[in-house]
């Protein structure tokens, strides 16, 4: 049995949960009639790319051009560095060009105007707006700077005008999936002012976030999809009502090492550096939350009736703050499932995947 | 110069600041005339501990049995896991013990009462004692538990009774200097009167927070310091007052990649997966701050007038909030340095050090 291995905070990967929730993205997207890109910087591994394949998936998302890089060496032949160039790296994305369909992004005017000037090779070019995230990005009612960005696109020799890229990432802070709906409406109705003022032929709408692509029904409004985090979701997605907890596809395995019965608290080996310091806030009186306790069974863990949350984190402790009732539950020695508010972090810190077959996955992208 | 080379987020490690710190504490503990056994888990480098042994430094104390396994691989004979042993990883901790002096921990009776049926081979073992933090141990009022486990050490044919450990981790929450001499004053009226009470010969007291071990003047009360952020120290110990700003021996270099005139901001290449999401509040006016924004020089980096912060961070984006009168000091391409809320977690992240002579430290302990 896996567990009978785990000595350390260990990150178990459910391979049929994250192949059902990779499906679940393949088929709405068809459903939609839009282009799915499903962006790899939450799992980041090779391995799991072509479990994408197996869906007819050929074409990505990524964050940076380290893991563009590490990609397109596997042979993946179309991506898009979802993260706008970075003037340091052109030589590099250059490099990745030569065998690589590369979609590169632009965030505004002055980027651009020291983009082209430095280009000297192939790629499609997609700019960035704002819907309201205010991360970064043209304002989407900038019509001005949009539309003399296009002017120097067309013009441009080397790149090619692929459309427009949108990150409503403000979803992250919805309280609902009604607010999540009305953030994506929002940024659809302004989609279509934009498609009103610039009408140029065969631009893609490009939208990214989770929340949205997992809640909403119908996402036709848009051509193109690049969710990344819907792959294993997380307890942040579960509050948000992106998923159930039955979706969430890792969790990590920590050992229990002390109960402190005066204050009903469990000491785990697990901590900022298996976690992250991301933490949700699951109700108003609460306070912090750093994962939720499952645990292990055969072939994956289950949650207890009542939830129990890991209330804060060092550098390799953590602490489960436990009802009074359910203590017994825990035994030192024994391993229980922290399911992690941030599955991106987690990865990026472990950065193996254990699986219920015996394997592990190592082959990350380089940072 | 190092910042040709620098094409993405980077650890640069300033040598002389780090020596510097790491010969400050030596000497502090020298004039206090107690043992100076450096916490790793900050550095967890081969290299930066021989740096280590340059002030006559060959005992120290880790976080992790891995960690520990790693620099008993390295030569380094005498180690304490300064962490509740985890019975899962109690035979990686025998194999360290063939040629390594280990010192264990014990956080409570049940604790001890399971580790000393289990235990095999020769160990010394501290009793973790709780002085006001709640993290772990056993709370110091609490004689009668104390008593009884010093007596099964006594009985235990392979435990070597070593002392008490403590970690006044609350001094991390104190507002001013004055409030971390009171905690660490508190601590050492508390560890009096457990003299008192438990008058075995020989007992070690060993204390490791380093804002205590940074500001208390004299630490003679007790036996032994384990300080470990003061290697590099950080903006949390900055704002704590347990160094200088200059004391700061590491940053993140990362390009800046755009800027929003409108709303003076900057976009860098550098997130959560680079500097992590522990957040400072520098004021109570202020929001959170995840970095502070330093600028490279030719061998170091200087902090502008005017603070100017990382204002948030996403996976691989952090926004930095500029005044307006300071947005033109930013150009897209160039590099900034930003000083890390906490070192430990950047560390554990980037897993590399770059230094001003153009070396690479990658020689960290696996996780």
């Amino acid at each position: 049995m896996l567990t009978d291995n785990i000595r350390k905070p260990t990150l178990v990967l459910d391979e049929a949960k994250c192949r059902r929730n990779i499906r679940f993205m393949a088929d709405k997207a068809r459903n939609s009639k839009v282009f799915f890109r499903p962006h790899f910087k939450t799992h980041q591994s090779v391995i799991i790319g072509n479990w994408f394949k197996d869906e007819g998936i050929h074409s990505i998302t990524v964050s940076s051009v380290t893991m563009a890089s590490y990609f397109s060496t596997h042979g993946w032949r179309d991506i898009t560095i979802a993260f706008p160039l970075n003037f340091r790296e052109i030589d590099e994305v250059k490099k990745i060009s030569y065998n690589t369909q590369i979609n590169i992004l632009t965030s505004s005017y002055e980027h651009l105007k020291i983009l082209e000037e430095k280009i000297n090779f192939e790629a499609g070019c997609f700019i960035k707006i704002d819907t309201g995230y205010k991360r970064t990005g043209v304002d989407w009612s900038d019509y001005n700077q949009l539309l003399r960005m296009i002017d120097l696109l067309f013009k441009n020799k080397h790149l090619r005008v692929k459309g427009f890229l949108l990150h409503s990432g403000h979803s992250y802070s919805a309280r609902s999936t009604d607010e999540i709906i009305k953030i994506y409406e929002d940024s659809l109705s302004k989609t279509e002012e934009i498609k009103k003022k610039i009408t140029c032929p065969g631009m893609i709408f490009s939208i990214g976030d989770t929340p949205s692509c997992s809640i909403v029904e119908d996402l036709s409004g848009y051509n193109e999809i690049r969710p990344g985090n819907f792959v294993f979701y997380d307890l942040m997605q579960h509050q948000l009502g992106s998923c159930k907890k039955e979706n969430i596809a890792v969790a990590v395995y920590c050992p229990v090492v002390d109960i402190n019965y005066k204050r009903n608290e469990v000491l785990i080996y697990g901590g900022a550096v298996h976690l992250s310091k991301e933490y949700l806030i699951i109700n108003e009186e609460s306070k912090r939350v750093f994962g939720e306790v499952a645990f292990p069974s055969e072939n994956g863990w289950f949650f207890p009736e009542e939830r129990m949350f890991v209330k804060s984190v060092t550098q390799e402790h953590g602490i489960i703050s436990v009802p009074e009732s359910c203590i017994r539950k825990f035994k030192r020695g024994e391993l229980i499932a922290i399911v992690p508010v941030h599955s991106c972090l987690t990865v990026d810190l472990l950065r193996e995947y254990h699986t219920f077959d015996g394997r592990i996955i190592k082959d990350l992208s380089p940072k």
